[in-house]
């Protein structure tokens, strides 16, 4: 099941619905009183129970006639959580950049990871606004996410699996000389619409191995990265660990795995975004997170 | 005026409140009923009208018996923002450490700013759980935090202190090894119970040059960091142009403008905290933050 946060043009509030697979959005509270609200975090707080409800309103829900698609979760409880230098090349064409001012080492020896503000989260289809980056050096970074269902601190990494709710899609867009000049990430990375998620969340019951998964971004029609998540440093586990050592993990809460080799950076010269262009990451199987840059 | 939010031990919900020179607690709603709902995030977005109810009511409110203080913020719309190196002897105190991974200069060229997820946030009076840093590395970071009321993206420095609904007290609790080890500083700095705020929020009206406040922080009574705000690197109408010049500032934001000289790790060998300890950062003013330590 592809779960979505939607709304209807000139209307207040948001709805919890159903992504069908050829595009049409279910209203599931039509069909389930029980899943109104339109609080993405609260559902998947409401655990197996809230998760059948959807199972069985799926079966029977109307089309929900024009929807607009809002990012899966447009508030989680915490800025998202990314991570740095997750994919081998990704982490050599980083360092060869001369854009990474966080440390010597080429390939960390623990994960990287720092934050987005929800102020940075826009859908599918909404417009990247580049114009926000003033040093003209905004780049592209496709990543599998990870929406956290039962939430927990000390999570071991053998017991990680049992705390994804699903998997959506992040671009982690980037003001590459702001990452640089700010030294820590977060106002370099988490400019007003700089975090476009979505279009979906695919449940985890659907997905037995997240590692066969794979990032596909276009730019322009262009094929910029394509790796399977397999090639990820710290996989999934790892990361859930290491997070939730310290941090109390809750319903909601996102997580950006990183991004593989093939950002605009890596080219030479680098190939920045620019007003006009559509950036698009696939994650077959969630779906595709298409955004024009303005 | 200084409000805090407060709750009653064993019941559900928080209260709006004032916090008067003996220490006691008013019961704001209970003199306004305009004032229920105990979320001060959203009494912050009611402007200069909801202000003019609370002060108001502080004349009447009755004695809130046996509150028990929050944070003034437990959960503000975003992670709370932190400024790192932002005290030019605190900058080469921890240049000389050797736990600062994250550039070669000593000194900053740009505001150095990450985040703290609000399951870091405790009030005063709660322990800071010393046992979550398997590292043994833990310090205090006393500093003075911004709480931002009107909101805003690209608010210029001369226009920045209309933006500021008042003054707390934030202790940027530290697992100096887990932000090494991570360079990106969110996992070393977030961890749960790393950040207390409060006692109280001191309104805007009240100060008006915050520069002349002092942050001043004793661990178990020997005065470790005495240092003016006006020793600030980046001021605060430069952090809040340098943080909203590309991100969406909220009603309730909160931002801890960085720490003086005299942290542990300044000290040869460095002075962690350890269990049993008391760590107590103040501003004369705004009040006294106190954490036992275990």
């Amino acid at each position: 099941m592809r779960l979505v946060t939607y709304r209807y043009p000139s209307k207040l509030g948001t709805h919890l619905g159903a992504l069908r697979e050829d595009g049409a959005v279910l209203d599931l509270a039509a069909a389930d009183p029980a899943l109104a609200g339109g609080n993405m975090p609260a559902f998947i707080a409401g655990g197996a129970a809230a998760l059948q409800h959807a199972r069985s309103a799926v079966e029977s829900a109307p089309v929900a006639e024009g929807a607009v698609l809002c990012a899966p979760i447009p508030r989680p409880p915490k800025n998202v959580f990314c991570v740095g230098k997750n994919y081998r090349e990704h982490a050599q064409e980083f360092a060869g950049s001369g854009f990474d001012a966080s440390a010597k080492e080429v390939v960390p020896e623990a994960p990287v990871v720092f934050t987005k503000p929800a102020t940075a989260i826009i859908p599918t289809g909404e417009t990247i606004p580049v114009h926000l980056d003033p040093t003209n050096s905004t780049d592209y970074e496709g990543e599998l996410a990870v929406v956290i269902g039962h939430g927990g601190r000390g999570i071991r990494a053998a017991d990680a699996m049992k705390h994804v709710f699903g998997y959506t899609i992040v671009n982690d867009v980037t003001a590459r000389t702001l990452q640089h000049r700010h030294r820590q990430w977060v106002l370099g990375k988490g400019i007003d619409g700089f975090c476009p998620m979505g279009p979906a969340i695919l449940t985890a019951d659907e997905v037995p191995d997240p590692s066969v998964l794979r990032v596909i971004t276009h730019v322009n029609g262009e094929t910029r990265q394509d790796a399977p998540v397999a090639e990820l440093i710290f996989d999934i586990p790892a990361l859930i660990a290491a997070i939730s050592a310290g941090i109390t993990l809750e319903p909601g809460d996102v997580i950006a795995t990183g991004t593989p080799v093939g950002v605009g950076i890596g080219f030479n010269p680098p190939k920045f975004l620019k007003a006009g262009d559509v950036v698009r990451v696939e994650v077959p199987g969630i779906g595709v997170l298409e955004n024009p840059v303005g």
